[in-house]
């Protein structure tokens, strides 16, 4: 292998294929990136065995072959390196760089061990808005279950159905579901269900990027795969394994009607229920007092050693009055998810699950339980 | 007590102090700060028995009293509160507070177990600029040894002759020495050694603070003092214990006269270290090839596993020729004490000490031991 690249594209590109490799002590080579050629792209690729990254840089390609390099230290190297254009040649089971005053040589591995990563070649794929994707996904990704006595719920649930795409997650004790339209129907309704650490992989490496995303799937394996504009070749592909079993029915849990709705200030609302949270306790409980009359909300907490607090906050409610408690943390999480200034958090029974959702945007919704009184 | 103040100046207040409070089992009361007033001020006070911190915040008394409150919790809540005026009143050994549509109760402890922070009236104090020993304390303190077999190496020496201030620091490997000129000739020669923490805590501290400082000492303690333009009393008192022992002849390891200098840009210097370092294996060692014919500085670092790397800096030299290793540590570490555009690097011997100082300022040096070739 030899090419000329520059500096800037080549950084770019490995700070994307860095992301998932690492540290393997019975698979070394995982720490490496796999280094190849196809017509005039460099084409980078990175796998952790669940997750896998392929990225094409077109560039000059001067002879053909494949090295394998650890990649965090040549991603390193490289970032130190002037602007310039790089000189990066095969030698003798890893690479020889030359850019501006620097001379440089670099021990790789045998690429010949580096695991093949899944093709999706021939299949049908589903296209959708990347950006929008990336939006909804993290709105959802961080509500997960981290226990794995239910994988199936351990990670992000797509389901496309006609022209909707619903993004859903939830740990039980709350749930995050966003819905995208998409341009075209998909001919046969179907879902999977990938891990969260691929789909906060895919948030990251794609977000910035303007266009449509391909989505591919397998029985086992999903790809997304994103192509600049009059590109041959698709420049991201990120492939990721599935995980079985079955979603859970998790549209019977959402509320269909409410017995209050409060339309709340956001920023306020999100600022008093994080001062409460500094007196909730172990337990983590605050309580919202909700006075139709007043047109009122109050936050209240307390805690024996550390003192209480107590804040009040205007709000537009109609129903009836409500005493309810939560965790706190799982208030602040839906509201980091929305992004609106007016929020709308609806009350069905005190035990019951109860929903936030932006003013004004009906794609988004978030239900949370209440802590049960005691 | 009873006061009110304005969120702003509590919270910067509290962000001051809060930095030596911290966890201490066996006397959980250094957690807190110590509220107290005195005149039109409320004091600020904490300490964790080495360091102490007082601060004074002009502000409406209406009580006078004494109360200790979790700093690290009273800090995070104060923060929350909105952009307006608190009124604090003590309450059961605690506090009750009120801001716009919050009121809270928070426990504290008892303010009669506080320890006492020493005091240095009707003492001789040294008056110094501020800004210039916040500046020259930045560029030794991180210099000095962390092993504690040696403890009168583990501080920051601060010695004062006739109108010359100079602060010291070394960990045995590597030296670094800043002078300044007072303004009024100190009265008699003396010396301190200030322990690195304090000495961090008060460039932190003092940094930001425009005019002069004043520094009072007793054979055991220091205390740096800093007040507002016409203020009646200091706003800022950080108080350290000294380190006992007497400090090395330092000025006896600093070479008189060089061999070689070579004058060279700081930056470029800088990131080709860094890049060196990649390849420097576990003893961290690069050499440096001083060529005196082209002008010209190569710097190279191997190890068998990773590969090798080679880059050429241009530089203006006299002098001979020179091959020498170092710690790439040491050298990153005296860059980044120098902030101008060039440097001057100065070889003596090739096991000797050299030298890094910035081109067009005496009053800093930074002496380096390179690595002993075997």
């Amino acid at each position: 292998m030899k090419l000329e690249i520059l500096k800037e594209n080549l950084k770019n590109g490995l700070n994307i294929v860095e992301r998932i490799a690492g540290k393997n002590l019975s698979l070394p080579i995982l720490d490496n990136v796999l280094m190849d050629t196809e017509d005039n792209y460099l084409v980078l690729s990175s796998t952790d065995l669940e997750t896998a990254i392929k990225l094409r840089i077109l560039t000059k390609i001067i002879k053909k072959g494949k090295v394998a390099i650890p990649v965090k230290f040549l991603s390193s190297f490289i970032a130190l390196l002037p602007n310039d254009k790089i000189s990066l040649e095969e030698k003798k089971n890893g690479i020889y760089v030359e850019c501006k005053n620097f001379k440089t040589q670099i021990q790789g591995s045998n690429s010949e061990e580096f695991p093949i990563i899944p093709e999706f070649e021939n299949l049908d794929f589903i296209q959708v808005d990347g950006r929008k994707v990336c939006q909804g996904l993290s709105q959802v990704a961080d509500i997960v279950s981290i226990s794995q006595s239910r994988p199936e719920i351990s990670g992000v649930y797509f389901v496309f159905s006609k022209n909707i795409l619903k993004i859903v997650s939830t740990d039980s004790f709350r749930l995050a579901e966003k819905t995208i339209i998409l341009e075209k129907p998909v001919s046969k309704d179907f879902g999977f269900i990938i891990p969260q650490k691929p789909a906060k992989e895919i948030i990251n490496i794609l977000n910035e990027k303007q266009g449509d995303v391909k989505i591919y799937f397998s029985p086992n394996q999903v790809m997304f795969e994103y192509s600049e504009k009059d590109s041959l070749k698709p420049q991201i592909q990120i492939t990721s394994r599935l995980i079985e079993g079955e979603y859970p029915d998790y549209q019977a849990i959402i509320p269909k009607e409410f017995k209050t709705k409060a339309i709340i200030k956001r920023d306020e609302f999100l600022n008093q229920i994080k001062t409460a949270s500094l007196f909730s306790g172990k337990v983590n409980e605050i309580k919202i007092i909700i006075n139709c009359k007043n047109n009122q909300l109050e936050i209240f907490a307390q805690s024996p050693d550390i003192g209480e607090n107590k804040s009040q906050i205007e709000s537009k409610i109609e129903g009836k009055d409500f005493e309810i408690s939560f965790n706190y943390k799982f208030l602040i999480d839906g509201l980091n998810n929305i992004k609106s200034s007016e929020i709308i958090f609806e009350l069905s029974e005190s035990e019951g699950p109860c929903i936030l959702k932006p003013v004004g945007d009906n794609s988004y919704l978030y239900v949370v339980m209440p802590i049960k009184s005691n």
